[in-house]
């Protein structure tokens, strides 16, 4: 759709936008961070008869950006997608474009430490669940007046996290995040005020984290200087996607990592040891499982990068087995309240990291 | 796995459960209440040497549930599968051998007006969002003290409701509930306080709503006497699945209706006719589409009751398109809520049924 010429000089006569390069070629793993991030390159896009429609589209989107800032409003990318449809001949035909457009945008505003979200472009997807000894600072939208939410106060419900956090302030003297995988265990550990007994604050993440949960994690992170610790089912998509996304991120989406991973985090559990030393229920692999395993072994800087996780998945190739976190059951309803995690939470330098 | 009679008489010799028949043959649509409802035929299973192993495990998981009771605490059907891992030789091998217990456990409760949540088995998912003019009363877990969680609090973000909702309950001045499939629409919604401007509460069910959001919608509409109205895509699936399990339930799970869905509701849009009228943007309907909506209209009994219902799937199938309820932002992100919901909500006794 664009004319990509990598680092190409700019042309003084030609019109022309430069984005950070999103191709795997230019993206680096920082160690000093401790994510992907996107490196240098640069892709120039000069205006000429064949690019004018995808040239308006991009200052189009930059121009309904500076609106909403204004306004104090948001679109979905969807519903920018959409809104395009009245600009006749420089609509978007299918929401592909409109996606690509944005995140060159996206990648451009990264490199200001500007959020999509901050130019006001939110995704589909809400936050997950929050519980705990937590006040969210959220300001009212028509008053601008702070608002407090005291996370200790929803009963047996909780907090949803919103499409964009990053207004959002924190108050709080929990000593660290709990990101839990699944809704059932989130209920019982809030249920029984887990966050009470062990002043922290849970999250629940159901599955692969969306954006907004990341963010909301990472931020609340930096913000109080809170470690993170993720409880997830022990296999090898729970390894290699939800918790390797939560904590580096992925190679392509490297314009958003510096916002959306939580390179503070580390692994409490479940381990492919606790499978062992809790004697847990547990299911066979399958056959995808261990191609994913060992593709991610190979393929995998994450991998190459923590020798440990290197091991820890191994054995559990070797094992052959998998299991959920909901299988700690098999000692009790509450056995994860009253023994599993007291026990791993006075070795957290033992967790994986 | 059970030794199924249909109205078997008892023999007073062997000791036998008696459970509601659940097979598609003994449901009925009620139209009195609006919905698929189990008939009286039962099943007995009397104890053999057969039947012994399920026997047994059926008593165990009842037992657990007077337990859960007494202890105010619970467990979800996966937790509930591993919890049986200590039986011995009495053990689930399969979940699917103690969802079918469990289902049948369910299906007697419902005879005496208990849900499975009462029972204190809950689902693994929570319930959608939920902002505007609402008060959730709960109950502290520890101290039994009431608390009171306002929904116009929460700012940005939302209450998440509780994977049971049996135990709330609600204060509100609100005419209406709004349930909401996207969550991009609900946060617009919520971000514009259109909740208060027309004196509403937002649910977002985000596509096919779940047990609990279900409940949810049915127990709040039930205790204070609100209509509900439902915005949603206009293509098959969210006519003939989301919205029609929403509003009577399926056949399959005949035995949780009475608690589940929402007799109550009407369909606000998008209709097909708002197609047309507001010319939205479309998509072409796909092959799966077409058979979806055909496969409705031959052997769906809502279609056949809902003469209006039959007539709009006809005339969408015969339009070839589907549109999405972000479609409407082709007018303006905020036409939505500046325009169409207040035309809507002028003229609700011509909502779909």
């Amino acid at each position: 759709m664009f004319e990509k010429k990598e680092n190409a000089p700019a042309n003084p006569n030609v019109p022309s936008l430069r984005f950070p390069t999103r191709a795997l070629s230019n993206v680096k793993y920082d160690a000093k961070v401790g994510y992907f991030e996107l490196g240098r390159g640069q892709t120039a896009r000069a205006l000429s008869v064949n690019t004018v429609k995808s040239f308006a589209q991009t200052l189009r989107l930059m121009a309904i950006s500076k609106e909403m800032v204004e306004n104090n409003d948001f679109a979905t990318k969807r519903e920018a997608y959409y809104v395009s449809k009245n600009w006749g001949e420089c609509k978007f035909n299918e929401q592909v474009e409109s996606d690509t457009v944005m995140d060159d945008i996206e990648a451009l505003a990264s490199l200001e430490g500007l959020s999509r979200e901050q130019l006001r472009y939110y995704p589909e997807e809400h936050g997950g669940s929050v519980a705990g000894s937590l006040v969210v600072i959220d300001a009212d939208a028509e008053t601008g007046k702070p608002l407090e939410i005291d996370c200790t106060g929803f009963g047996s419900g909780s907090y949803s996290i919103p499409h964009s956090v990053e207004h959002l302030g924190f108050k709080t003297d929990a000593k660290f995040i709990l990101a839990i995988e699944t809704g059932g265990m989130f209920q019982r550990l809030n249920n029984h005020k887990f966050w009470r007994s062990f002043n922290c604050i849970l999250i629940e993440t159901a599955g692969v984290p969306t954006r907004a949960t990341r963010r909301f994690i990472r931020k609340l992170s930096d913000d109080c200087k809170l470690a993170v610790y993720a409880f997830n089912d022990c296999d090898p998509y729970g390894i290699s996607n939800i918790y390797r996304t939560l904590k580096v991120g992925s190679g392509n989406a490297a314009h958003i990592n510096r916002f959306f991973c939580v390179p503070q985090a580390s692994f409490l559990g479940v381990t492919p040891q606790d499978i062992t030393e809790y004697k847990l229920p547990t299911h066979p692999l399958k056959d995808v499982d261990v191609k994913r395993a060992k593709d991610a072994l190979k393929n995998d800087p994450f991998f190459k990068i923590h020798k440990r996780w290197a091991a820890a998945m191994e054995q559990l190739v070797k094992m052959g087995v998998r299991a959920e976190q909901q299988a700690l059951a098999r000692w009790g309803l509450n056995y994860v309240i009253d023994e599993y995690l007291p026990r791993k939470l006075k070795a957290v330098d033992a967790f994986l990291p």
